[in-house]
């Protein structure tokens, strides 16, 4: 038997299954399952994944097994549907529709109503007895075919569609505006310009043969797989290009055949809040790319239920039947052709964090899944989390901004949270904007379009949030925000854009290029100038204590999450704080120490004595001006250690340059100068002196505890003189020394050697001792390399993986913004290294030092503090290593303990599936 | 019985012998060994180097079976010297001196004359006659003793020695100058006053008993094992702290009891030029410590025929003696008492450069020792060939300045080779302007002294030569001199050099602090002013061919060492080299290929054009300067080609970062500006955009060809084009393309392919093909970590060990000024990681990067085109990880060869020693 590449599905059977995506693509899969299932499916088949594959291996041919399959699967959904490709009188119409392992939705080609010519068009006419209907139909086929499988669509979007120029030529010799007031003469008139058009173009006449078609629209499918928005959407998600598509012919029905006729998306739940309720919308007749178009805006799905009441009944069965089946929340397609329900397709939906964990928490307690199964990634990709945590409008500032008139607008609220930005009409203006303001709150941006479509995709990408006027909850703009957890609201009509002159108006009231707008995600309002914000209701109960737990629905389902990701983990989960106040939001949010205290700030709070210091040429002097640094810095880790209650602080002693303390322009160095009563000369010769190339490379780190041991003795007395006091007031303290940029043992043996001597004296001098550990960052390659020495003088290691990265990989994160665009898109790095830990280089460097560490050490604490703790993937990495903890910035501590939970989920499931395929492979011998 | 701690020499017969340095230290050993062997050593032992570790792992305690060991060899040496320690009528006096297992001179503490007292005082008169002598004797043993074992010595050299005080203060008084010019009677109120002293500071008596002084100079010697300058001079010569040092207790015989004695230093052969003659000097009643601190200036070996034609004939067999069982030149200490020779020393005699490969040829002439020992690394260093290669005064520049009359003076010639330089006359003071002047013939110094001491050492590193006032060929300037490879002339008594006023004078003439010097280490030549160098023999023959090299001795023995070197070294021998003249200089020195040609200069000899790519916006107008820059690159790829005759030349693409193409200053903006067209305003944004906070971390190496492919596509071009030409001239060509800054295996993909894509069009332009290769540089962490991957796109890896020592310790060479001091001092640093090799941490890399390399390609060409490529430990790193070639800088390449052969050698001895160890122990079993 000849390899099958084709799977049929229809009529209640199928060759495929829900199980089989990666063969046949997520949509193929369902509709197989859907079919299966007893779910009213439109006949038709699946080309495999394979012959993508193939097709890309041969240079664009098909396997030579290919086309009998083909033939037969036609004539298996001409049985199944009663009507015959290419037939006069009753003829079959096909879509055809890529369909990728996952969704990457309006990135490839689509083509419809392939099928139709001059013959077949007449067969359409008399079954459906609309003639307007049909020749719409048919200049609605020749415009996509042309465009897509003839490839007429410019590729310079300056350039005008010519289908779109004939189309507004004709209207403009009408004298009519709106597409439905051309008459059937029109449309003929217009399907023979199309047809002309196509001739001129491409030298040929336009393909009346119903099979050519179908396979014209196949190859349009397959090569649009490798078209560019499609690479750089794969790129972003992180699917392979080798996986390929698979192509979905399946047979037409037409929710725009008449008033009984509608098509519709919808949701089995609410994808923005969760809530448990049917959500979705339609078009009464309308094909369904006018409903993900947002061209029109569509009703609500409730509506349905009055206008065709035993189609809502059915539809809602459905709901109830898929949710069931899948175990999970659904996003479906369906037409009502006539009367009839027709599912399209259904896939698991998009969900913003709020509605991902409301589902998950209440499907435990609807019993659909278990609590293991409601942590897992596939239900929370632990970045969601964020969503729960990011800050509202303060009420008060909104109140006030809406009693000034400044309320616009209200839309579709479609991505929950609250944004605030400049004004930008264009992704290119937006991302350019966003870039020449890095970092700075007066660079947010909020991206304002009609509506959006994948061009846009890198503006929405650097935006707070998006705005749009057209569209609905399942529009390009709403579900890419949705992803992307953006805030959006979409089919804002009120909102007159124009392009041309830059503004936005409502009414009256406009707005330019550049003005501040303010959207609110959870309620859809639109709100001119700045608002601010205030924080959400976790925030409220956990940190601000402003609100009681029991108050919060949105709290309960976080507190119940946690709870389950703390049952499994085994990573401890730290955080990085400097103060007090932080160190108190990381333990409210659940973390369990401090994995970095950066001294930095300390010496900034107190300059001027840091400057003396900087200036001193002798120990004596220098000694002098650090006495009075002292207790400052014991002041500052008492507070720490009292707010930790008893968790481990890892404090790190002083890292960054020299040269970032003292002022670097000539006003700042007269002011210098005169404050610290020494000549301008002497703060130029300083400022001279500590200039570095390569700061980063440079005199930093422990290399300034060398040189300059009273520092580190200055730290650790400080430290440590802080840890008796606390414990003299009966509190418990585990602080833990850090030297940093250490890359030999040598260094670490003379720091550590400093910190005891001083831990002696202290503990002399308090009458008390404390218990404390002394160890090292290992940022440095040949930390790395050289553990297993290092280890025997350290207590603990700590990955400082921002340095490691810029050192392992010899990019300075400063400045590679002049290639990191072409590394990212020339795949050179698979995602951006700075913000997920870099498995094949730095990553190596890690377990080695991890090895190297415990071969010397067994009970050697390993960490990390880089700012890669916080990110899920690299969480997970650090468990598969074996690290002890991760540490990570206040609110991304709740983040970290769900990756953690998930890492050992995930190592579970994939010990089972080895063990099951070593059994396998036993069996099979 | 207990552990043997002390072991006895004298009387023809030792415990010891020469092999046993490790225990006895060298001087120990060979004490031993000379008394076996028959020749007149004063009776004496050794306390072990066991004793002097020991001492400081037990708080500076000595082992309890000690006390006893030391007694009854106490009693062997009066036995076999006839006389008795304290013994007022005939007492024994005695030696201790240090003694570690190299030799370490004048680092540590020595105490001569040990046993005097008021008692046996009058016994060394009656038995010599000679009060004069004997209260001299006394005087200088209570001055020694007090300052080194009862420390009166100052650490302040700012104070002056209580003793110098006393005597300077008792010649006023008597009104004399000199030290002979005292009586007996002044002898003795110094003795007094010396006591009184002693009882001031100390609080105590000086010691009368004998044997506490023998234990107060034994505690000495091992403390001095641990004074600064030892612990500094440890460093330099890499002589690890826990070897200890050894002490030697040795009866005094005295060469300044009369006209009939004296004493003297010297080399079995010319330790400066090679030459088989007896090379020394010696002082007429005088002690030795005086022939060695360069205060009278020694009669030459020659003289003693004539004064103690006995003595000299007894010597010279001695001479003769000790080489053919040395089998190597030795460096002898002597001392005749009342007409007898006594051997107080010998060792293996320091020696230039020269001296050292005419040694080792002529050895092997005499049959005293193989070939293969000849090139041994005891024999050669590989650095000493750098002497060989290193430049003489122009002959007729000298005669010029000669005829000026600048010809100031002659001294003795210590270390050979041209030096022109400023003075200096104080170490400190030579150093910072060596530093403050780095890299800059302006800032080359000539450090001028009265005479030099070991705290001088650093001035001596940074100086290009040393010019002394006093002192023969065996002071300290001279010993360390030659050691150090430094052009050095001492002894030249003509000069006034007076400090305070910073002067140095002969009759009339006057130089100051800063002005210019030349020396001749040759002749012994003092020129004022600068004089032209020109190129040493090996040069002339080999680059210059301007001597035959028949004509040329040094040559001769140059090539036969290389010779033998080429016999078994496994390593190729490339060349860093950038243009035909440096190929061709390679070339005749050895090498075998090119490692590295840097394509920057070529960039740089065309600047205009490259700043016109700089400047340009689009890939079109970048194009065009490019095309610009091909012929230029082709013409200079060509050159190349044709000079390396048909070895492999490995080219690398534009590295550095574009930022250093541009002019940085203002003026030379506008002149660029101007030259250009363009506006100032486009210059200041160009320069502006390619600022970098870390440019060694940024746009740099191959993201440069990444960004703009067309750099690397014209670069290709104009290799392979040039590669074309020089084939169709007959030529044979072997390009080896090499991509920069690899760090992940796309990068080099993507390279590759733009090299490969040139290559099929200008091979089908051409009509005809070349054999290429494309790799890349190893030259960050991350690269080494995934050089399995990377190795499926490389044909080979050139490990750039600047680069990777750089980011794998996180430390740039050019801001490290500002810790390094302290990195070498506090052993953090072994030896400077820019020098040699970081074995432990960059060597663990490299090692990884090979191993991975190799697994997935095991035909892979590796090499090294670092700095360290030409530095001999690194070379045999090198070899030791299996390399197939290293590659260094043209004159480094001699080295590199004879480096490459030890490597060889030493990994056989090594592998033999492991061999007959695992035989030992297997026969032990």
């Amino acid at each position: 038997m000849s390899h099958k590449y084709v799977y049929f599905f229809g009529d209640g059977k199928a060759d495929g299954d829900a199980s089989m995506k990666t063969l046949l693509g997520g949509k193929g899969a369902n509709l197989a399952e859907m079919t299966k299932i007893g779910l009213p499916v439109p006949a038709g088949f699946t080309l495999t994944t394979e012959v993508c594959t193939y097709f890309y291996a041969h240079g664009k041919q098909y396997p030579p097994e290919l086309k009998a399959q083909v033939d037969e699967n036609i004539k298996k959904t001409e049985a199944a549907m009663g009507a015959k490709l290419g037939d006069p009188e009753n003829p079959l119409l096909v879509s055809c529709r890529s369909g990728a392992r996952d969704s990457m939705p309006g990135m490839m080609d689509t083509v419809l109503n392939i099928g139709l010519n001059e013959k077949t068009l007449a067969g359409l006419i008399k079954k459906t007895g609309n003639e307007r209907f049909a020749w719409d139909t048919y200049r609605r086929f020749i415009q996509m075919y042309g465009d897509v499988v003839l490839g007429l669509k410019p590729q310079d979007k300056k350039e005008e569609d010519p289908f779109e120029k004939i189309m507004h030529d004709l209207k403009h010799e009408r004298g009519v505006t709106l597409d439905n007031e051309l008459t059937v003469a029109d449309l003929k008139v217009l399907v023979d310009r199309f047809k002309k058009a196509v001739k001129t173009r491409t030298g040929h006449d336009f393909p009346e043969d119903a099979r050519e078609q179908v396979y014209g629209a196949i190859g349009a499918v397959f090569g649009s797989w490798m078209n560019d928005r499609a690479i750089v959407y794969r790129r972003q998600y992180n699917i392979p290009h080798e996986w390929g598509t698979a192509a979905n012919i399946c047979s037409m029905v037409f929710g725009n055949m008449g008033d009984d006729c509608c098509t519709g998306v919808a949701f089995t739940r609410d994808p923005a809040t969760g809530e448990n309720v049917f959500y979705g919308e339609y078009l009464t007749n309308a094909q369904g790319e006018d409903v993900v178009a947002g061209i029109r805006t569509p009703k609500k799905i409730e509506e349905l239920a009055t206008e065709m009441p035993a189609v809502y009944k059915q539809l809602d069965e459905v709901r109830l039947k898929l949710e069931k089946h899948y175990r999970d929340v659904q996003d479906i397609e369906f037409t009502v052709q006539r009367g009839k329900l027709w599912m399209l397709q259904t896939r698991n939906g998009k969900r913003t964090g709020f509605a991902a964990i409301r589902f998950a928490v209440d499907m435990v307690q609807e019993k659909l899944i278990d609590w293991k199964e409601a942590i897992s990634v596939n239900r929370i990709p632990p970045d969601d989390l964020n969503q729960l945590l990011q800050p509202l409008f303060d009420p008060d500032a909104k109140r006030k901004s809406v009693a000034e008139g400044k309320l616009l607008a209200k839309g579709i609220n479609a991505g929950p949270g609250a944004a605030c930005g400049r004004i930008k009409f264009f992704a290119e203006d937006a991302e350019h904007f966003h870039n020449s303001h890095k970092g700075s709150p007066d660079g947010r941006v909020i991206l304002v379009r009609r509506e959006t479509s994948p061009e846009d995709l890198r503006g929405m990408q650097v935006a707070e949030g998006i705005l749009t006027a057209f569209g609905g909850a399942s529009s390009h703009a709403a579900l890419v925000s949705r992803q992307m957890g953006k805030v959006c609201v979409v089919g804002c009509s009120a909102l007159k854009i124009d392009y041309q002159a830059g503004t936005l108006s409502v009414g009256e009231h406009v707005l330019r290029d550049g003005d501040w707008l303010s959207i609110d995600g959870f309620t859809g309002e639109v709100i001119a100038g700045k608002v601010d914000t205030r924080p959400s209701e976790v925030v409220q109960v956990l940190i601000d204590k402003t609100l009681a737990p029991g108050k919060s629905k949105v709290y309960k389902q976080f507190q119940k999450l946690m709870t389950w990701a703390d049952k499994v983990r085994k990573l401890n989960i730290r955080t990085n704080a400097d103060s007090p106040s932080q160190a108190e939001q990381a333990i409210a949010f659940g973390a369990e120490g401090i994995g970095l205290c950066r001294t930095e700030h300390m010496f900034f709070d107190h300059i001027r004595e840091m400057r003396e210091m900087i200036l001193a040429t002798t120990p004596e002097a220098r000694k002098a001006a650090l006495a009075k640094l002292l207790p400052f810095q014991r002041e500052d880790f008492a507070g720490l250690f009292r707010a930790m209650k008893g968790h481990p602080v890892t404090i790190r002693t002083l890292d960054p340059p020299l040269h970032e303390f003292l002022p670097h322009d000539e006003k700042g160095q007269k002011e210098m100068a005169h404050e610290l009563g020494v000549s301008i000369d002497e703060i130029h010769n300083r400022v001279k002196a500590l200039h570095e190339f390569n700061p980063m490379l440079g005199f930093r780190g422990c290399r300034l505890g060398i040189v300059f041991p009273e520092i580190t003795a200055m730290q650790a007395r400080a430290i440590l003189e802080a840890a008796c006091i606390v414990k003299k007031e009966g509190g418990e303290v585990h602080p833990e020394i850090m030297i940093p940029l250490v890359g030999f043992k040598r260094e670490l043996e003379l720091q550590a050697k400093v910190v005891h001597d001083t831990a002696a004296a202290v503990f002399k001098e308090k009458g008390i001792t404390v218990e404390y550990m002394v160890g090292t960052m290992i940022e440095l390659p040949r930390a790395a390399m050289a553990a297993d020495t290092i280890a025997q003088q350290a207590q603990f290691f700590s990955f400082g993986t921002n340095d490691l990265t810029q050192t392992g990989l010899g990019i300075s994160r400063d400045d590679y913004g002049s290639f990191v665009r072409q590394y990212i898109e020339g795949d050179i790095f698979k995602k951006d290294p700075f913000q997920v830990i870099d498995f094949d280089g730095i990553g190596l460097l890690m377990q080695t030092a991890v090895e190297k560490g415990r071969k010397v050490k067994k009970d050697l604490k390993l960490g990390i503090c880089g700012e890669h703790g916080g990110e899920p993937d690299s969480v997970k990495f650090c468990h598969s290593i074996g690290l002890n903890y991760v540490s990570c910035s206040p609110f991304r501590v709740p983040i970290a303990r769900l990756a953690a939970a998930q890492a050992v989920l995930e190592e579970k499931a994939e010990k089972a599936r080895k063990a099951a395929e070593k059994k396998a492979a036993k069996a099979a011998k």
